[in-house]
């Protein structure tokens, strides 16, 4: 059975998913997304990425009008007619089609787009082991990238480097020298045992994966300081970190080819790892 | 007959044009575009536009093989299938479409969308009599704003707070005061008979109308000075215009509600406007 997609409100194939060309999804970016993982056939933090969503509708004036619960069953629906066990889904929400024109249709239509995939959580587990290595680039994007929006070229050029510089990730600095996340997700150094991440604020997305490590690293006894951290702070850091949907943890032990402490996974991140795939099963019931 | 649209090498019906919800145009605003204008059945400053693409592309090392001829082949016989006298071209190259992936695809197929419509310039004709308002916000669009791409949602922003003030455009204002532009117009303003308009950087569009201004103003003996101005001074300025495809040459006659020089139209503004419809009509044919 081929693989299906929902497209406002109906599941097709996912190779005849289409969208108008004159989608303000397309036009403008004028549209929020999510990716949610799905592991065990569960989805992960699904109310959380709803109320992201939700806070996105709303700062962009999107008025939509289907309920949480009828996008949940959509979203358990797609899992189940695609069979699909672990992996993510993407959801996509634009302002609609309508004539091109940069203000706000008078009689907009979102369009709702969502569709699956396999993703290969247990390589995240064993990329543990060994770590990751990130480059930096200046930060290029807009003034509100706590909003979830389509408009990523400048995290799809960030993260283009960052395969060109054989890295896993590109951490995007400020013109202050402020490190803020990476271009597809947050970031975190280790100093004297407490963690470090940048505040919530315009300048960074306020990642599930983020907050989930918050809440356990403070569980578990472990200090977290959300405040700006330099470029130069990350360098002299003890361990660094990344999380995101499809990283839930991965030790930093590189940045621009310099070792980050002992240039391996360092104990905060030995603690911490085991807290977040222990909670995924809490909740999923996944184990690698 | 139908409306059409050209996509990806077919002419369709513009209501079944169509693109997958995978296109990275659509997911990644990883795509440039160009609107053209339409006068008398001929496009205006095309050239200019594909020029402008072409520079984008490099840019974002998007590899597309159609040549300029074969474009505009395409683009003529759209305005010919469509009987398309006086309107807008636009145009949207995408990356193409690819499993979802913030870097670039290995294998990349880039989209081309083509659409026409109506436009009525003989109304930018008439608005020159009285001029338009302008309001400023801040500037939160990305740092590369020369590169004429659809991640345009801060532009969007900007575009319906005017609509809300009941004004004709938002110009940007950066956080250090300087007006840069509008968000689909560049801005300008006349000071003791000088033109003065934001140089060429990152931080601007490179209008075609823009450049078309500079050179039919210098060629009339009104100097023009390409340099960062702030709001103040566009506030204590004599005469304030705009220009963009779909307007080009308007005067601006208040700022955030307060007048500019008299409140209306200035003599500079009487000076260029005969001159850019002459230059239009030299190219086109077409008279208002």
């Amino acid at each position: 059975m081929p693989q299906l997609a929902y497209v406002d409100g109906r599941m097709v194939p996912l190779r005849d998913a289409m969208i108008h060309v004159e989608d303000r999804g397309l036009q403008f970016a004028d549209s929020l997304y999510e990716v949610c993982a799905i592991l065990n056939g569960r989805l992960l933090d699904w109310p959380g990425h709803l109320a992201r969503l939700r806070r996105g509708l709303a700062a962009l004036f999107i008025d939509f009008p289907m309920s949480d619960a009828a996008l949940g069953i959509v979203a358990r629906r797609l899992l189940a007619v695609n069979g699909q066990r672990e992996g993510l889904l993407y959801l996509q929400l634009t302002r609609g089609s309508a004539r091109r024109d940069h203000g706000f249709p008078t009689t907009p239509s979102p369009s709702l787009i969502m569709t699956v995939r396999r993703f290969d959580f247990a390589q995240r587990v064993r990329q543990q082991a060994t770590g990751v290595s990130v480059v930096t680039v200046n930060d290029m994007r807009w003034r509100r990238v706590d909003l979830k929006t389509t408009g990523l070229l400048a995290n799809v050029l960030a993260k283009q480097d960052a395969r060109a510089a054989g890295a896993f990730e590109a951490w995007l600095v400020a013109e202050d020298g402020t490190l803020r996340e990476g271009s597809s997700t947050n970031a975190w150094i280790v100093k004297d045992g407490r963690l470090l991440t940048h505040p919530l604020s315009e300048s960074i997305l306020p990642g599930i994966a983020r907050s989930a490590l918050i809440d356990l690293a403070r569980g578990a006894q472990i200090a977290v300081d959300e405040r700006p951290f330099s470029l130069a702070e990350a360098l002299a850091a003890d361990e660094a970190l990344l999380t995101s949907t499809t990283a839930p943890l991965l030790p930093v032990v590189r940045i621009d080819g310099q070792a980050i402490g002992t240039g391996t996974p360092g104990p905060v991140a030995a603690r911490l790892a085991p807290l977040v795939w222990d909670e995924i099963e809490r909740q999923t019931g996944w184990r690698a």
